[in-house]
């Protein structure tokens, strides 16, 4: 039985986590840095602990400092949030050794999704569609070669231990392939201290469609349908909705039952999400890599299944099974979250830190905020720069839109910069409106000048 | 058509029907007192006009200055949200005589409601049931004998055109009736200059449940079920709920079809609600009055039902027909309303003005806040102490008291007193919780000390 969780995480998804487990009687325990004394999760908590200095290196992810005061303060339970120590198989298994349920996956799940070469291999095993390439590492520029001509161009090349955007380069045809081959192979050494490389076909236009599946110690795994986090920056997600617009009833259940297999084939239990690349050109959708953790973005899958995310994986770690089956699993209505960062969307999104002077919150029918900012509050510079998440819900996707108008009209943060202005241009680009773009959406709309 | 909106009222209403206003797409004009300069009404409409003095008798009750406001901004429609003069049967004819849609019913249809004894008398001729009593005005001391010996004791002495609690007797047996009915009788002749008295029985243990409709100007009336707004001071609702844990589903079924019957009886065009008493000795129900306006509480039935109840009353008014069929309406979890007063509940509910220092808002899933308040607005003491109305959703009523209990904890206004602490003691209150109460909850329980 779990009875006190401790929150290894801070704003808006330290509340989140706070709320979901006061709503089941549960208490909660939160860490905060130094620089996070005036905060909302350290007031909203049972109890709270300062956990180190500012850095996130010295207190969100100390690990051994965390576990000690689980276990001084008798937590039962950790629940990571995401981000900091959510993907941390180490941080799992200590939590396991120290008997203190890690609400999340199992570390060995964190680590075989965590790598990306091994994630896709057991996605393949899995019958789940990935993106077509080389099997495995590519052995040299013959090989190479090869594979460009029996997939066509263009190419992706990737370090298979790289991320963080390094160790990636496009090949448009054998004679890039070849130089590029070797560039990426002399980075990856470098940078990873391995040169293996694997090879990808590149797919340019496409949206970004993701599965939220829930699994439990009895075997059991359902999905809840997709999010579409198409509008991306560099990467991050901007805006999310659900359901997708491009996606009908038999492809969401045909996506769904393949999540759903997908998890099954490594025995995963608690709340994950399978990113799937869906090609706009061929109507395909490939695997793109399992977060195993809940999403910035669970909000609006919870809006339209009217089901408290969090609080199911505070079940699932309570080892209940899950309280419903596949088939009662309704979808209604649409939803949208936009990440509201403080951020100048006008000068390059500059990240803004500092006090909020004025903070008028939109309310009302359709409207929900997740944040852990209010008037008077101090944004410290030191951490991620996202302060609130607003989440519409409406009838149908015009509808949410409409909604989202008028809730991003009347909020107004003070003292800060945000991005609620470049929301504001998005929701009026007629692409967007009309559902025409793809993951480049930013790069081909000029949105913010 | 309607293109532009004035909202002749103040506070969250005001911000609540701007919202539904500009999701429609149609502009707003504001009014606001010498007192609400600094309004979060004024601010969020598109145009907005300093309407008189801050006394709402030379403000927001000045129909002249109003309908001359609407005039001159070319407002299609005034919407007069609740109190003010959203019954003032007057208004609705200057805004006819204007031009103006009055967003309600007919002028004649707020008259014929808005008198007690002929409100009354109307519902008897269409077989909706009343109180016993009295058919019409008692003629003599020998006539409320015989009524007393026709229907029992107690009975309640009532003068016609009574109101604000004045013109009101119990009689426990026909000594007292004697007695009783000569007092009120003078006091009704000093206070109202009419005489006029009728008699009721008087039901002491009862709920008050209460029934949405909607009607257009094409003939359809339908029901959204019913609220509950048993917990009361004074008359005053404080906590109200949809939908009621006393009503089953064919008595939900019978009192919905009740009140279609009732406000088709009389041709009733827009939003409305026809409270009843439910006598809990006899599990009858009666009809109490008719309110021809939108209410306080609508949102617990937004949340029920998801239909936007502003938006439709601006749709009727537009004389589009209601979208949907009765048998289209369906309900599904549970919400409360918290009506939090500027007010100290453990100074007899004295009103507390002044300037909000801190608003720490709870948010987060199933939680929907309707509020004009915000971290440094400055409460003036000239009008309605309700500042903020907290309204959360759940699957049903144990889970929508589970996140009524985290948001109200985490609910924190600084600079007034407010009734937030009052209600966390309601929640935690066996006989709320067992829904074993009526409209003397508050006197039969010390809640407060």
């Amino acid at each position: 039985m779990i009875k006190k969780v401790l929150i290894a995480n801070r704003g808006e998804i330290a509340v989140r986590i706070i709320r979901a487990c006061h709503e089941l009687g549960l208490e909660t325990v939160s860490i905060y840095s130094e620089a996070d004394r005036d905060s909302l999760h350290r007031k909203l908590a049972t109890e709270s602990y300062c956990i180190g200095p500012k850095l996130s290196k010295d207190s969100y992810l100390d690990m051994i400092s965390i576990i000690t005061i689980a276990e001084k303060t008798n937590c039962d339970a950790i629940h990571p949030g995401y981000g900091f120590l959510a993907e941390n198989s180490d941080f799992a298994e200590m939590c396991a050794a120290s008997n203190i349920a890690f609400i999340g996956p199992s570390h060995e799940t964190i680590s075989l999704m965590g790598v990306k070469d091994v994630a896709k291999q057991t996605m393949i095993k899995a019958n789940v569609p990935t993106v077509p390439g080389s099997d495995g590492v590519v052995q040299s520029v013959e090989h190479a070669k090869k594979i460009g001509q029996e997939i066509g161009y263009p190419l992706i090349i990737k370090a298979s231990h790289g991320g963080g955007g390094k160790g990636i380069r496009v090949a448009h045809n054998e004679d890039e392939l070849v130089q590029n081959y070797r560039l990426t192979k002399q980075e990856a050494e470098s940078a990873f201290g391995n040169s293996d490389l694997y090879i990808e076909k590149y797919i340019t236009n496409f949206r970004h469609i993701e599965i939220q599946i829930l699994g439990d110690y009895h075997g059991n795994v359902i999905h809840l349908g997709e999010r579409d986090c198409t509008v991306q920056r560099r990467m991050q997600k901007l805006v999310e909705e659900a359901p997708s617009p491009i996606i009908d009833v038999e492809t969401r259940k045909e996506m769904g039952e393949t999540a759903v297999r997908a998890a099954k084939s490594i025995n995963y239990v608690n709340a994950g999400t399978i990113e799937f690349i869906y090609d706009l050109d061929s109507n395909e959708y490939y695997f793109m890599e399992m977060n195993t953790r809940i999403q910035v973005e669970h909000p609006v899958t919870e809006m339209i299944t009217g089901i408290d995310l969090v609080r199911m994986q505070l079940k699932v770690a309570m080892r209940e099974p899950i309280p419903f089956k596949q088939e009662d699993i309704e979808f209604k209505g649409h939803a949208f979250e936009f990440r509201i960062n403080a951020e100048n969307p006008f000068k390059n999104f500059m990240p803004s830190a500092g006090k909020i002077t004025e903070f008028l919150a939109p309310g009302g029918f359709g409207v929900r905020l997740d944040t852990a900012s209010y008037a008077g509050y101090i944004i410290p510079p030191y951490y991620d720069s996202m302060i609130a998440k607003l989440i519409v819900f409406g009838d149908d996707r015009t509808d949410a839109l409409r909604i989202a108008k008028r809730a991003l009209d009347e909020f107004e943060i003070k003292g800060i910069d945000t991005t609620i202005p470049f929301h504001r241009r998005i929701i009026e680009n007629d692409d967007f409106l009309n559902n025409d773009y793809n993951t480049n959406f930013l790069e081909q709309h000029d949105i913010i000048n």
